[in-house]
């Protein structure tokens, strides 16, 4: 029940600063006999770094990824596969002005609230730079879930801040810097521009999936797949919202339009999203979350310090105008982490004797 | 990590089908020395209970509840609390026709899917019935909370169907069937009435609140506190949506308009929904969550059955036409759970001796 | 982590008290489709029971087990199995006097500190009275593992007080009060008839085993198999040492004696117990443990009181002169939980499809 | 759940292998504010290292701890605390010949069994080279436990092989390479360079204890402080017994003497160890273990290999002829990690105001 664990077959500890020497994570319980090296974990590192467009905070991290344990001669051996990030580029002298003062929207004042201490320098715990290594851990769930059932994550920004974004194709996620499924992103680039030069942040809004995920995945009553979803979506910094499925749209559907009709040929629709009854459908889960506009603005904001003394707030140092952009690596990610864990949760159930049925049932969501 | 265990530090384990003797919960972790009996329980109870009103199911279940265990002379003695509501109106007859098939939106097919195996009578694990037992441990839970730290918790439904719900005042919500925060609640009633006539269903979207909630509560990097009432929401049968404070609308927001605004007397505004970077800034907690319309209905619906031949799917026997209306009592004592566990979690850490401060931080949310 | 839950995979949820109106279990994880009924429960209860001999506790309680949910249609369906014994037999005036003092030897001065208040009848939940639901979830665990793996649970008790009792045969074991694998116990019923006359009570020693494990059960670093069944042996009333395999013996052992040495044909002898590296070898598990003298004696005792004064104990009601009498189904009970878990997780981490070895390398114990 | 963590609330996750670039672990949960830097782990690593003397093994590490994360200027954050120790002295080459063989009494045969692969570089994850980063751990636990209770942890050897070790007083521990209390140890450093010159290896057996324990610490029914001592002594390499208080002694006691009377000013024995029920008494913690011998010799064994064929099997590189030797920190560390974790756990359910007894019942354990 430490908070810096996620999950429990597949567990992954997550520890480090913004600033501090390094952060990286502890896997226990990835199966053993997978071929794993550092370049199955770089790419999706590599996605979610800092600094690749003029959209993204420029603090510049190669987040190289060092695999400490748990593999040899190239295979994972079933033991704890530690995870190092090296933090480079710490330029702690960008944050001296905000140690005493709280920023509104962020959470220097709940930590100080709580611990009575905390390491202001970027962030410190709080900082989004810790994704990292929860982007690493989700690599190597990915990876051993392709292998076993060939399940794939994929994820899209389909709205940043009143721009909706259309869904074209998935091929088109990789070539533009807001991993937005479509051809042109020339209003997006315009949009952001001027954002920028207005000192302010916006919202976004991400979509993602899992596809050819087992039938049966899940546990009734709380540990629900959907709910864990929730959890680990919710967790990701910024993160409000949370939808599976139809979401808050099904609040004005009718009973006869929501519920998915079935055929012997799969189900027709995918309002649930994948979970029925908290259990897989073996539908592609869809999941969308409401990411919210950046605290860190060099707008000035009216706050306190820690001495309850009003303050104006201004935040300097290399903030991303919107953490959204690269909100989609992690949330693939954390996905990949939930499906691990009830995909090993649902061995130790049924066995791999069981049925383990590779989506025989689908339906395209939009 | 038990999948019918609520909580660590407060444990609830949930057991019973909806048609099987009984149903009931173990409450583990409840403090000593608080006073309790079944009728500090009973209340909440009575407010889900189905058949109190012409728009919800008419099963008529008394769901009183008896204390087996962990209570001597009326008070808590620290050892698990055993809590049993006996099944009375077990009609089971009613679903012998859909043992072979699977409703469309229903845990029917997912169920059959994970287990091979499964207790059809009253959609058996997977009933709605299942949150007595969530709503008898909640009560526990707000009890202590209230008497330690003055914690109110209150839901209300805000919508339902097409029909938005305007906030009037909490002092309409026990005075209709709906936990509707108004007045007047003609319109929902020839709603409802007119959906029932149809044979369909309909959602919901239902809020829920805590005030008086100490600052500091919640656990980064995973456990956070607005991760937890996610998770818990999520698992609520029929959810499909959560939100905490500003929810999806902080996607259209700016940075400079989002972040709440702190002066010495509180926070301006209440967009975080009482939590910033996973930790409970004293303001009321502020969740909103989405729930879809019910899956058993009347109105003939294509589907499959075990064999995977093709069936047309009618459920006849007594449901709510929307399980949004019984929704708010149990959302308020998951929400109840989530923060005991975390208040006591923080006691684990800092102690009672760390400053404890009851909201002294405060705005109005809407 | 609730204090009173054992097992996270297969996990058994404990209520109860010694005197109050039910005790009992829920366990959740029980893999779906296993034929179960009280039958099967019923007959580990009957070997725990009290009132079965003059050797131990006059309280006449039947410890009939009904299960409330779980099980549909003679089938466990992987929905929690919640089990009742009722209390029938509750002379609660035999504990009056003692509510006040402080057995020596017995936990009513530590729950009292702990938790300011304690149930005294009985012992409350510190009674031995606790072990029946554990013998009962040991069951439905001995019966699913026997069922796929063949394995075999038994104990026999080693040594009463002075008296050291040899191993004759397993086929003893049932045909006495003891548990004692020998033929003629008369020297046994001398022993515990003098002691009842002198009003004090002794020790015992018990041995139990599992035959027909599967290889690689047990995780290290932390979760190893034996330090799994160390904490579950430990954690039965009384009990004061354990020991695997050689156990305190290999102090005096040399490591060219020690190690068991490895033909292809099996071990040659089992000092390790069945367990290398805290991994099970597929030989017998052998578990002894130590179990102290009932604390709850008709000899006069020195202790204290509630406030602090000194008092003269004297325990009446209807005690066991050596609890360790009926401690051998429920170390065989407990070994059980400790062997599902294990199975179970196994599972989790390579599934069915690797292969699991029941036992192909054995060499006897003794 | 995972394996290779310890505790919840305190909780140690454990990682890398003997010969990998490094080894560590991540402390969850550790209370913010707490004065800590490397050089209050260190001596306890210095107790704990190889290459001390003749009678350990040669293996030349410096075990310099780095603190990661958790720690901002020279305070704990309550964040996680991660350390990491390089391995600087890998002769890999030594353990070649061992990669397809098994040793007798080691866990070359289970790690094989159970994951179908493992790194046999020194060991690798079985290597009691893993129990510097549980020291380490263990070391903070300490610190935080005797600023909060004074609580003071101490080990000594009681018996090396067939030679008893009188207690004569614990000054006398540092001062000897056996953590012997005792002046005088010429007998030890004649058994032990015999038993190097035969080539052979042997067991010991280990005290440990904890003063200044509070009252009231451990959670019936199932996480009993004693239970949990024993798992974690268990847990520790090399271990096969594990006693409390009197232990086996027990056995053949009576109830009129084992059960410690008690007096208004204290405890008048301390057979029970300091645990009643399964719940600290405020007395020492007494606690007794036996460490078998170490099975890598020089001596030849009868074993098989990879392919079932017989070998022999001689170990060569550096190993303890003792492993008892250096357990006493690493037995005094668990006992610390579950002392701290059950604390936490006291503090959450009845907080720091409810009565913290330091230790007010006292009795000399010999």
């Amino acid at each position: 029940m430490s908070g810096n664990t996620f999950g429990n077959l597949f567990a992954v500890t997550n520890f480090g600063e913004s600033h501090g020497p390094a952060i990286g994570c502890v896997i226990d319980g990835c199966p053993p006999g997978m071929a794993l090296s550092e370049a199955d974990i770089q790419g999706d590192l590599d996605r979610r770094r800092p600094g690749t467009s003029r959209h993204v905070t420029q603090r510049n991290e190669p987040d190289a990824v060092q695999i400490l344990s748990g593999v040899y001669e190239g295979k994972t051996t079933g033991t704890p596969i530690a995870l190092l990030i090296q933090n480079t580029d710490q330029r702690s002298k960008d944050y001296g002005n905000i140690a005493q003062q709280f920023r509104p929207g962020h959470a220097d004042f709940t930590y100080w609230k709580k611990y009575g201490i905390r390491d202001p320098r970027g962030g410190g715990r709080s900082s989004a730079r810790l994704t990292a290594p929860m982007v690493a851990a989700g690599a190597v769930a990915k990876k051993w879930l392709h292998e076993k059932y060939g399940t794939v994550f994929r994820g899209c920004m389909t709205q940043i801040g009143e721009v909706v974004i259309p869904f074209e194709d998935w091929s088109h996620v990789p070539h533009n810097p807001f991993f937005a499924p479509v051809a042109d992103v020339a209003n997006l680039e315009a949009y952001m521009d001027a954002l920028r030069k207005a000192g302010d942040s916006c919202g976004a809004r991400i979509r993602v999936t899992a596809s050819n995920v087992p039938v049966g995945l899940g546990e009734p009553l709380f540990d629900k797949l959907d709910a864990e979803i929730a959890f680990a979506m919710m967790g990701i910094n910024a993160v409000k919202g949370v939808e599976i499925g139809a979401g808050f749209a099904s609040v004005t559907q009718r009973g006869t339009t929501h519920g998915d009709s079935i055929t012997p040929n799969g189900f027709e629709t995918n309002n649930a999203g994948g979970v029925l009854g908290g259990i897989s459908t073996g539908q592609d889960l869809e999941v969308s979350i409401a990411i919210k506009p950046t605290s860190s603005i060099v707008s000035p904001r009216q706050s306190i310090d820690v001495n309850n003394q009003p303050v104006e707030v201004v935040t300097k140092g290399r903030h991303d105008p919107c953490v959204g952009i690269r909100a989609t690596p992690i949330a693939e990610a954390m996905l990949a982490l939930v499906v691990i864990e009830h995909a090993l949760r649902q061995r130790a159930q049924n066995g791999d004797t069981a049925p383990v049925e590779a989506a025989p049932l689908q339906a395209s969501f939009l």
